[in-house]
């Protein structure tokens, strides 16, 4: 008989696992279990479904069920959930939701992606059916349907996170009276600095949204969310309060937990038992700056570790280095950028630091269509290493942080950014690349 | 009596040097000598002044004289011409342009910033004051006027680099019926390789321009270009050949030249004599990954090794540690960025390469608005540094090459390219930047 994998989750660190391991192991059995009906679709791109930018469901999925079959010999059991995993005996317990039937199924190696699911905090009227979280396709599709449903005239979005401030636009895109609702002063508080952050708050309030920040919510009642100062009417309720990892399965396994109840794994994403991996939302990492741990539930993590997953499983051998805390977003026409570590995280991983904010163009200043852009430099005092930069600006702005993730990554220092060799024309910049800019003003004092 | 610096030539690299020294150094006596009507400008910025798309050559005008000379109490001579250097003696000789006066000038230091002029070459004819190359802002004004002057209908574009198509679109859009004569069978062939070229043949073809590739110029009269296949119209011919090093004054004042004619200099912009210095398109540099020294005449360059010298110069010490080849441009709306090696280059370098191009789109393949892209990536073989990237695609495609020129500055690895934490959001990317797609492929064939 065959070696068996086993892989719990079809969405994207399981698929890109069961692929990896089969383009490796053209003989490896693999089983991949899936409770939802989609299989490898873009989390991401639910927003833009919502707001109508995404005509249908189907073009949000990388890969079907049957493509999978197909061209990759996975066998793939869509509304198949895992209910137990069996350590000793090798054995995952399976559920078939359409006909409630429950069997179990032996494997030699496991991978788990479980992805992560919508924090609800403990409130009163939290599990309401109208107020929901964004995380799976069926969930962007259900929050749809419910909204087309119930002809919703009032969505509330408590969060004003990324995901928070894409459902908002979504929402108000799509025709609703949208509120916003974040306890934090100011939008994108644990991705922005305070002196970044606040320029977006005017962005928000000109969405034509209702934006109420430093405001808690209560709770929930039928048609109306809790706060504070008063009612506020809600036909619908987003949550945009982040997500944790959904590890219980591998937790009552047994399996070690880390940050945040992520699976701890190794850097080969193994995790604490043999021939048992985990990648993915539901997965620990590592970043590169702070030397620590940390739970990051992002697309593109999702798919390197799970390609990592899959070469190990597959018999190659691979290793995930870490992150080092990249992500963008676009609030209306303004673009969002970070990479490195913020202020208060570096000051948390124990760094002295300078920081810059300069205010430049998105392309040479007397070329049409340059938008203004601010970048944030954070360097470490004393050595100058760059440390973490923040871009708010126009088109073309936020992107510019993959020139400081690499800088990053290659521990340079603001004066090595400042001697890098970026591309210039004016259509596309100053002749000192933004991000230079940046550079050259924390020079002067690191 | 304080020390002096004179500087030769007041565009970017003479200005910046200048401005930097005085920052360093405020005893100085800073003398800046400038032929023509204009202090630091963007040279890159005169298609699109001719384009229609910068209103006045004003714009383009990052400092004035007067502004120079308040700001930064630097003696700005405008229309005075260096023409003669005397180390021994420590003066230059020069032409007050108006008055045709002609004085000595000593100086301590001497920052030579003299710059490049378009290649003529030697055919009957090219010296017809409607045969017409540009550099200086002032050639870009007097092309503009002589084509407002002549009420031009036809103009040739002689050579389908980059300076050549931007000039071709420029006239194109300003109403001239535009022939773009090119010797090499393709656009862009001294930027990018034939496979990533070829992309943009048709491209240019549809700019609404006639465009010749494989076409030799055999001479100019008036009214017309000759050519082996017969004489084109032409009002108005532009040159587009590439520029040397405005480098005479240097040699026949026996400084060591370089690469092409241009000044030799070492990491700190100082030229074989002492006290002498050179930055810009007028000196030499270095090529970090051919360890080669080269000529590159490019405003980024320019900016950043005049800012060397300025420190120098001002008694600080900074060094240039090179370039790895960075250049972006527009071929109407498509875009073209290049970075380290190309196949040839690294070839001449001794590198045996592995290549690969991948096709993607701009932004999540759902995403509206996403674009065709490709990207070809340059691998080492046996060691799979990158050594070289090439874009040809759509909005937001060629600034990606920063990412590849960090990496390559770092000395990376296509692995390591594949293990980047990049910035991903379905308006920005694919999950896998097509800078990684690109490194995924070529990590297959390395």
């Amino acid at each position: 008989m065959s070696e068996r994998l086993v892989v719990i989750g079809g969405d994207a660190a399981g698929m890109a696992a069961a692929s990896q391991a089969r383009r490796l192991n053209p003989g490896l059995d693999i089983v991949a279990l899936e409770r939802g009906t989609r299989t490898s679709y873009s989390a991401c791109g639910i927003p833009y479904l919502v707001a109508g930018d995404v005509a249908s469901p189907d073009e949000l999925v990388a890969r079907t069920p049957d493509e999978f079959r197909r061209e990759h010999r996975i066998d793939v059991r869509m509304e198949h959930e895992a209910t137990a995993i069996d350590l000793d005996a090798r054995t995952v317990a399976v559920r078939a939701i359409p006909h409630d039937r429950t069997f179990r199924l032996g494997f030699d190696q496991l991978m788990i992606g479980t992805g992560a699911h919508p924090i609800r905090p403990d409130l009163p009227g939290i599990d309401q059916p109208w107020v929901r979280g964004v995380q799976t396709l069926d969930d962007g599709c259900g929050l749809l349907a419910e909204a087309r449903r119930s002809n919703c005239k009032d969505v509330v979005v408590v969060g004003a996170g990324y995901i928070g401030l894409e459902m908002a636009e979504a929402f108000h895109r799509w025709g609703a009276r949208v509120t916003l609702i974040e306890g934090n002063e100011r939008p994108m508080a644990r991705t922005l600095d305070p002196d970044m952050a606040d320029r977006l708050t005017g962005l928000v309030r000109g969405l034509g949204i209702e934006a109420r920040f430093g405001e808690q919510v209560e709770g929930f009642e039928p048609g109306r969310v809790l706060t504070p100062s008063g009612p506020v009417r809600a036909d619908l309720v987003v949550l945009g309060l982040g997500v944790e990892p959904s590890s219980s399965l591998a937790e009552e396994a047994g399996l070690l937990l880390g940050r945040r109840g992520s699976i701890r794994v190794d850097r080969r994403q193994a995790t604490s038992a043999e021939g048992v991996w985990a990648a993915g939302d539901c997965a620990e990492t590592y970043h590169l700056v702070s030397q620590r741990r940390i739970h990051i539930a992002l697309g593109t993590v999702a798919n390197k570790t799970a390609r990592v997953a899959g070469v190990n499983i597959g018999g190659g051998y691979a290793t995930f280095p870490g992150v080092v805390g990249t992500a963008v977003t676009k609030v209306c026409s303004t673009e969002v950028g970070r990479t490195g570590l913020s202020s208060a995280e570096a000051a948390r991983a124990g760094f002295v630091t300078a920081e810059v904010v300069i205010e430049t163009t998105t392309r040479a200043g007397y070329f049409p269509g340059a938008e203004p852009m601010a970048v944030k430099a954070i360097a470490e005092k004393g050595t100058g290493r760059l440390l973490g930069m923040q871009i708010v600006g126009g088109a073309g702005a936020a992107k510019r942080v993959d020139t400081a993730a690499v800088a990053i990554t290659a521990g340079m220092t603001v004066q090595d950014v400042v001697e890098l060799d970026l591309a210039y024309a004016p259509p596309f910049s100053s002749v000192w690349d933004p991000v230079q800019v940046a550079a050259r003003a924390a020079v002067r004092e690191v």
